[in-house]
């Protein structure tokens, strides 16, 4: 999905990259704000950012989608119900705790949206709420309420960085990309900032992203334009499988810049989702490989994009993946798995596999002896982010990077000939540092 | 499930136990035969065992449930061919390679099956063939044929210990289950073993199940009692939501017996099959905990057992599960993902969840609070099997313990008060030792 390919050395060469990316569209300001808190639950001091998104003036034109988990969090909750107001202007975005199932959680929503809009001079139903991080916990209200007037104090126009920041969890970097260049003399731009990097699997959405431009499109286009883009993107990835029960992603045009050309935003918008996609998966909880699937010859885009879903999600497969092993015979069985579940009419017969552009499966059989076994284990090594470094303590394992070294992928074709649909799906490798990243997350 | 409460401290107090359960029923033998081989897939030494389950006398009570994998192995194939065979007298298993997509696969099983039936004075048609491992890699035929008179000679009618040992690839201990007493005088049972313990979640069975009786029972009656065994309790557990290409249950009748009460029959061979279900969960890939779910007031079985399955198979559930973190967030997002996907229109409002025993959700909400948390970090602690211990390379884990240390489960309730049906599921928690066990597994 990608069109760029870049590489970085560490993290001051990934930093210097995102100064590249951060400027923000016309007409948008942003500021955050740290701070302490206790949770009720827990009663050991814990860190929360609040971020604001803010624009100069209020806009009819904006778009969200929402998560489709059942039991969605508070702040979608009224998120929903904003889709219908006239104009937005302002957004606020706290990390550490998501305000989902926990009590009162849509009071204490709207109570951070009206102090918000007090601050701001806005109605408060001109303020979208979005938060991530720890599910079931209240949100400390008074303790983010106390925060506003610094991040309204912070509020500046020249970076989206310290908001790409702010809203991160256990992403181990902030992702920004942008398109530029989309208006009249050069100006005007798409610029979209996104946090992962656990409880990936968006259904109609991923979990936080917010799109700023200052073209000048209609809420009707700007709502197309998104639904269009991010079922080809953020909807074809999975890092594990667990769809967010905060998933969100927001899209706000300031109208600064006439936009000449709806084709071309629109594809902005697309690759911008696109890019911001990959990036989530590279930077996902513990992934040392991305994995892309390219499922083909499929009888609709529903059953290409579910069989892909079945390979990233086969736990054996993520952990060979992992290993650097190439047990194709994981997938094959995450294959059939799945088609024998829900389409076992299928005829799998003509099923061809290659992996790294290398036929490895025909004719109902695999094609496998070692020159060909040597030619997978190079392809995942390549593919690797890193490698698990021991850790100090013997059980805790943590990522020795904090950049993204490059932006290849395990490369995996599946070829039904059995119709005309197709779909490419992104997941990730199953490592230690996912294990130790979840299983002791709240602390 | 279970109606044991097993406690062992060491591996000695489990082999005894199992000595306890070994004894065959009348007109059976068991033989098992260990070899070394080359793979021609990798061209490094591996070894395999070949196993016989002989009957005094072919018979026809027999019946088998094989995979829905839409790639099933090649003694699938083979199987569900036997099926309408008049009589069966003999199963041969190996474990190592599972011969499934595997060049000529059937035409190789066939082959071991002549030869087996040829030393055994059968018809090639009487013998059930059935292969457990890698999938992809060829079966080596010579070397199986080589091995089948050392498995002919040690054939005995007193233990059936060996199989259950020489069937298993990455168990680490034998699984042996009976229920005795169901005939005239006190004589007459039923005897299952069963190996795992990854590529675990059975689409109408599980891995390789061998259940042999010397009732006597109809083919008939035999499988419309295994059919009804097999689906509330192979059906209802998952390690890694990985159905494998593999999964086969046999049962076999010697008819030795008189079979006085058929509901007992039925009853025993469903506590039979429910044991080995909780063995082999317990005994899953680097299983810290068993998780079991008990979902009720749901509108079909159906939710009510896919609904257990998506939070035992949620990777972050998982995770927190093995840090011994109730992160019950997780919960519900995992309730919540998959009601959003399959039944949008579900009303999830009067839901109610309980861990351990203690209510922990109820009215759209959590009632957490330090006691509650503490609670319920005790519930998970008691339930652990084991905790990790950190290896000599700093990333290679291995299970401290190679035997069942006691029977507990973090158990956790569902009651959604929007239906009549219930279902109990069987789950595992996901650990470092999966990772490792995984990560290079054919080596």
């Amino acid at each position: 999905m990608s069109t760029t390919d870049l590489r970085f050395t560490d993290r001051a060469a990934h930093r210097a990259w995102l100064a590249t990316q951060q400027r923000l569209p016309e007409g948008f300001r942003v500021g955050t704000q740290r701070f302490e808190f206790i949770p009720v639950e827990v009663h050991k001091p814990a860190k929360m950012t609040v971020n604001l998104i803010t624009l100069d003036q209020p806009t009819a034109s904006f778009a969200a989608m929402f998560t489709k988990n059942a039991f969605p969090g508070a702040p979608i909750v009224v998120g929903r119900k904003r889709l219908s107001e006239p104009v937005l202007g302002a957004v606020v975005i706290n990390n550490k705790i998501s305000n989902v199932c926990a009590p009162g959680g849509v009071e204490t929503a709207e109570q951070v949206c009206r102090e918000t809009a007090r601050l701001l001079n806005l109605p408060s139903t001109a303020v979208l709420p979005s938060s991530t991080g720890v599910i079931g916990w209240q949100l400390p209200a008074e303790a983010i309420i106390g925060a506003l007037p610094q991040a309204v104090a912070a509020l500046q126009s020249a970076s989206i960085l310290p908001v790409a920041e702010g809203i991160c969890t256990t992403d181990l970097y902030p992702k920004i990309r942008r398109v530029d260049g989309l208006g009249a003399g050069g100006k005007g731009c798409v610029v979209g900032i996104a946090k992962g990097a656990g409880m990936i699997e968006p259904n109609l959405a991923t979990m936080l992203v917010y799109l700023l431009t200052d073209l000048a499109i209609s809420r009707d286009e700007l709502r197309e334009a998104l639904h269009a883009a991010v079922d080809p993107t953020f909807n074809c990835m999975s890092i594990d499988s667990d769809t967010s029960t905060s998933d969100t992603v927001v899209a706000l045009s300031s109208g600064k810049i006439a936009c000449p050309d709806l084709a071309a935003f629109r594809a902005a918008l697309r690759q911008v989702c696109a890019d911001l996609t990959e990036d989530v998966v590279r930077n996902g909880e513990g992934v040392h490989h991305v994995i892309r699937v390219q499922v083909s010859g499929a009888p609709d885009v529903a059953l290409a994009r579910s069989i892909g879903k079945s390979i990233v999600n086969s736990p054996l497969f993520q952990c060979a993946v992992a290993g650097n092993d190439p047990n194709v015979g994981r997938l094959v069985a995450a294959i059939g798995k799945h088609v024998g579940a829900v389409r076992p009419d299928l005829d799998l017969a003509r099923t061809r596999l290659t992996l790294g552009g290398v036929e490895i499966f025909r004719d109902g059989a695999f094609r496998l002896d070692p020159t060909t076994e040597r030619h997978l284990v190079d392809h995942f090594k390549a593919a690797e982010l890193y490698a698990s470094v021991p850790p100090a303590d013997g059980l805790t394992f943590r990522p020795p990077v904090s950049w993204p070294p490059h932006e290849r992928c395990v490369d995996i074709g599946v070829e039904l000939h059995a119709g005309p649909a197709s779909a490419t799906v992104l997941g990730a490798d199953r490592s230690h540092e996912y294990i130790s990243e979840n299983a002791d997350y709240r602390s």
